[in-house]
């Protein structure tokens, strides 16, 4: 096995202790304490059989009320908060793809955004039958934003991108009445369909909960990752480290948090000035240390190297540390708890966008016209930040491990290409990785995904189960929170092959390619669901025979359902390790977890006991490889 | 005084005691019971201090727990709670004016649908500077029809109809940031802003529950007001019937419920062809009577003088007349309850819609191009149930009044014009009004409009309410489950002049109006927007100057929110007869009723006891005539 070895869960949660002391001194909150005051969680919520729909209520179903008030039952109400909570990931994942129309929107020739990857953008505009020929690329450029954000709203017609998909999901999706028109209006239905007094039939409720993610995995996310990619640069495999080490003490350490690369781009871009590295030192500092927390981590990473603090549970160790002058955020999965923390320190808390607006928070108004001033200003107030620093109060954790990151599929499809023989092999498909599945070397895979949650110990589910599944030779493509707990653990250090099962070990070395491939961000999953679509239009199968699944076993947030219900309906069997509002009902849960197969060829699987959730998805893999005759 | 005479609260209650009676035989449940084993209710809910938007709760705030687990304190959970409540109420309204869209883009010369107001068509065309002139009518219904729906997804500008209101009021809107873009998007950016780790700032949300709002109110409730009358006509002073005795024994009885008028126009199509009236007969009953609940009730009301059966909360009240073949629903509204008590009498439930579909009903799926045999079969199966009636179980009270309706903008001009002196007065303006308002012959008006909420006795604030004002010579405008509370109780009956103070009865009996006037259903609030921005053309004031207010005193669903939100949003002050869920936080509370006067010169009061809540809006309107020196 070598001398390769992960940094355990046991010496994560040690440092985090450590960390809080620190907290201690100086009186701050943690999430950790929260959760004891929290605890335990109102059963009406956590069943999903609570209705706080209209100001009738609240109504609550019990076996003494079986029905709300305007005769709802259960399985409607579960229903219904079932739809909300999607519409709610779906609206936020796809505003997130706007934005990032909006940038390329901005896109001028002389920046700050300019087209980094001209080649992709003309492969997207020939896909929507955009003439390309003789047009300038900037001209192209806004043409295609135009008719992206133009996906959002219009007024006839399906999402562009469903036509990547094979023939037969296309088919599954149009007979299910799935296929999504314009994004925002499948979020309006949603809501308008949980409306008092209109449905309540659980069937009804879980078709367009499907309908509303596929238009975010379908629509806004694969708008935002693909667009990012012609803004910033598609990914291909790139060094960087990740854990709480990779900030610098003697550095001005800035910290982008969020989801946007629109704005995480620029602070790295203006934290490499020699301008703002002069201005640094002339504070004291030796130089400037840009790292990351969350999705906007895994945009930089992917595309830069800039190294990863941390995942979702980790955003107030950042601040623990004494050592962060500035927590640059800009939309989702952010602490509201990071101002009052910040005021503890001398950390700022830098809001920049309006749809993220929060109290004890410095408003930046980061906008795509003003972007570079606006992120000159934020790396000049860190570096100013960096003399109020307390010494006593520095600590930063000696941890980090090496990641390679940034397999996009185009990257997974040049890296397939590199153990090709071009003599006699197609190039520029999956073929090779499918031809490893067929004979066995690699079982399969799973796509692990998702947030950290309190209700799992941080990571811990993540690791493990990755563990498992590479010592079964079983490839992972991870993404999110997931991907950063890969990385902080080791498991993108291209030595831990040396813990994969033989026949995946093999395929790391011959690949020179980690494991567990970091795939990107949240809105990247739309990336697994186009290689899934290439898996099986180069295999002649359907998605759905492929020995893949997908699982988000720490997920927390609407997002992570909305992207649920986008994987299965894509055909790929989904395992969560923490239960969504929905035991409450029999029936939305029947239809969850078996009821939408006959749509969609796929289904959830919720399982919390960590050793089994990880057995099942094994035997699923080994099953499908079994009905295929592999 | 004269003979005229309310039916009381009480004569109604003991009806519905009555009809219970009935329920008890058959062993139907009642939303009566239901309110019994829902209360008391949740206190966190009631507050608006839960929150269940991520998995890691759901959290509760408490003295000794003052944040969620992200850190999120009782104002931001307040705040994103108020603003998805918005949201909800927003998505839910607008999408009724798509489907109005939907179904004049399928209008046709020969029908069903045809457009009955050519006038009104081009009017607004030449509004929004589409070219008219040459163009065939329908050809135009069309291309405005995709323009309308191209509101919800546009991707630049602001709504078209926002042009309608006076300048001043567009200024403010724009300046405080409240101006709607594309309707849909100001949902899904209220889902985004309240996703985890967003906005937590309650002057934000409050800013953008107020711009969701307006999309709703001069957005998509505009379009579908609008597009409805061009479609079905405008309404015009009609005379009809109201409370549950408009049933009629010996016929077959269909019952409308739900909003959407596209439903409703084509079952009254239907139930008036003699064919179906001979099919009725030949089914053992003397004819067809169409009765209506809630808003489809409202619509048909104005345009047809279809009798109005209930409001709301009676809409279980007809099927226990025991005398309902059939209860045909669209949206909203509906009681899921209506499944199981149906399956205790012989009445067909029928839903129709994608949109709310429920357990226990028929259903049929009504679209815009096969209305005409989806009514037709929908009549047809109401005829063929007459015979399952159980003769033992009817009972139809006895009960009814006459009420005058259909006073749209245009028809309330219009009797402003009959009562002008032409030779020397200027026409089509709500000049003869406004001399009223400045001689104190009337002292002011009051929007009354929302639903019943068991929380109060139903109707009862609506009809003390409008005794209290009209006897205080103050004008009565209102729509809704409202506007069917006062025909029910006899305030549209023209002989009412004699409730009113004398100079309200003087206006009422040279105008021949009854002293509370229909403006329609919950979407034709739009109607309210305009007439009062036409006041303040008329008169130079700014609509906050008006001796106008608006009042929801039974309001139950998420659309009277929104409707409040851009009532108060449109410079009218607002008062509620029934808490928000926003006591848990003086912040939100404080930016509702007093913030953001500063952006919109009008805000809230929310007031639970009835007499206090009268003499506030007399308050009110005699401190705005104050303070214009009339």
């Amino acid at each position: 096995m070598g001398d390769f070895k992960l940094t355990t869960y046991e010496e994560n949660e040690a440092i985090t202790n450590r960390l809080l002391e620190t907290g201690a001194k100086v009186g701050a909150d943690a999430w950790q304490f929260r959760v004891k005051n929290q605890t335990p969680h109102c059963k009406f919520g956590e069943q999903g059989v609570c209705c706080r729909i209209c100001s009738m209520g609240p109504c609550r179903i019990t076996p003494k009320a079986p029905r709300g008030i305007c005769g709802c039952d259960a399985h409607g109400i579960v229903g219904r908060n079932f739809l909300r909570f999607t519409a709610g990931g779906a609206a936020t994942h796809s505003d997130h793809g706007r934005e990032i129309c909006n940038t390329l929107y901005h896109a001028k020739p002389e920046g700050p955004y300019k087209v980094k990857d001209p080649e992709k953008l003309i492969r997207i505009a020939k896909e929507w039958d955009v003439e390309t020929e003789g047009k300038d690329i900037y001209d192209l450029a806004h043409e295609m934003a135009v008719l992206a954000m133009g996906e959002y709203g219009k007024v006839f017609g399906y999402q562009r991108w469903l036509k990547r998909a094979p023939q037969h999901t296309q088919e599954l999706w149009e007979k299910a009445e799935i296929a999504p028109r314009a994004i925002d209006r499948e979020v309006s239905c949603a809501m308008h369909m949980t409306h008092m007094g209109n449905t309540s039939k659980p069937e009804a409720l879980v078709r367009q909960a499907l309908r509303s993610g596929m238009s975010d995995g379908w629509g806004g996310s694969m708008a935002g990752t693909e667009f990012s990619d012609v803004l910033f640069g598609t990914p291909k495999p790139i060094d960087t480290e990740a854990n709480l080490g990779v900030m610098v003490a003697e550095n001005v350490n800035i910290v982008v948090h969020g989801h946007d690369p629109s704005l995480s781009e620029m602070i790295c871009e203006y934290a490499d000035d020699p301008e703002m590295i002069a201005y640094a030192k002339s504070m004291g500092a030796k130089g400037i240390t840009v790292s990351g927390v969350c999705c906007t981590s895994n945009e930089v990473a992917m595309r830069r190297g800039i190294p990863m603090a941390g995942n979702f549970l980790q955003q107030e160790n950042v601040v623990l540390t004494g050592a962060c002058e500035a927590i640059v955020v800009d939309v989702q999965c952010i602490f509201p708890a990071l101002g009052p923390l910040s005021k503890c320190f001398h950390t700022k808390f830098i809001t920049t966008s309006p749809i993220c607006q929060m109290p004890d928070s410095d408003f930046i108004r980061f906008e795509a016209d003003t972007a570079a001033e606006n992120a000159k200003s934020i790396v000049k107030a860190a570096c100013e930040n960096f003399k109020n620093r307390k010494p006593e109060l520095v600590y930063i954790p000696d941890v980090k491990h090496k990641a390679t990151v940034g397999y996009s599929v185009e990257a997974i499809v040049k890296t397939l290409d590199g153990v090709t023989n071009s003599q006699v092999d197609e190039t520029g498909t999956t073929k090779p990785l499918l031809e490893c599945i067929t004979s066995g070397v690699i079982r399969g895979a799973v796509a692990m995904v998702g947030c950290n949650n309190p209700k799992v110990r941080s990571d811990l589910y993540h690791i493990e189960l990755m563990k498992k599944l590479i010592a079964n030779d079983i490839v992972i493509i991870a993404s999110g929170c997931s991907a950063q707990a890969a990385a902080k653990a080791g498991l993108m250090d291209k030595a831990a092959k040396d813990l994969c099962g033989a026949g995946l070990k093999r395929v790391c070395e011959l690949a020179d390619i980690p494991p567990v491939l970091h795939m990107g961000s949240c809105v990247d999953i739309s990336r697994m669901m186009i290689l899934a679509s290439e898996l099986a239009k180069d295999s002649g199968l359907n998605i759905s025979q492929l020995p893949v699944v997908g699982c988000a076993p720490e997920w927390m947030s609407e997002k992570a359902v909305s992207i649920g219900n986008y994987v299965v309906a894509t055909g790929i069997d989904t395992f969560l390790g923490v239960d969504p509002y929905v035991s409450g009902s029999d029936q939305v849960a029947g239809w969850l977890t078996e009821g939408v197969r006959d749509w969609v060829e796929a289904a959830y699987t919720v399982e919390l006991d960590l050793e089994k959730l990880g057995d099942m998805m094994i035997e699923r893999i080994e099953e499908k490889r079994a009905a295929i005759g592999i």
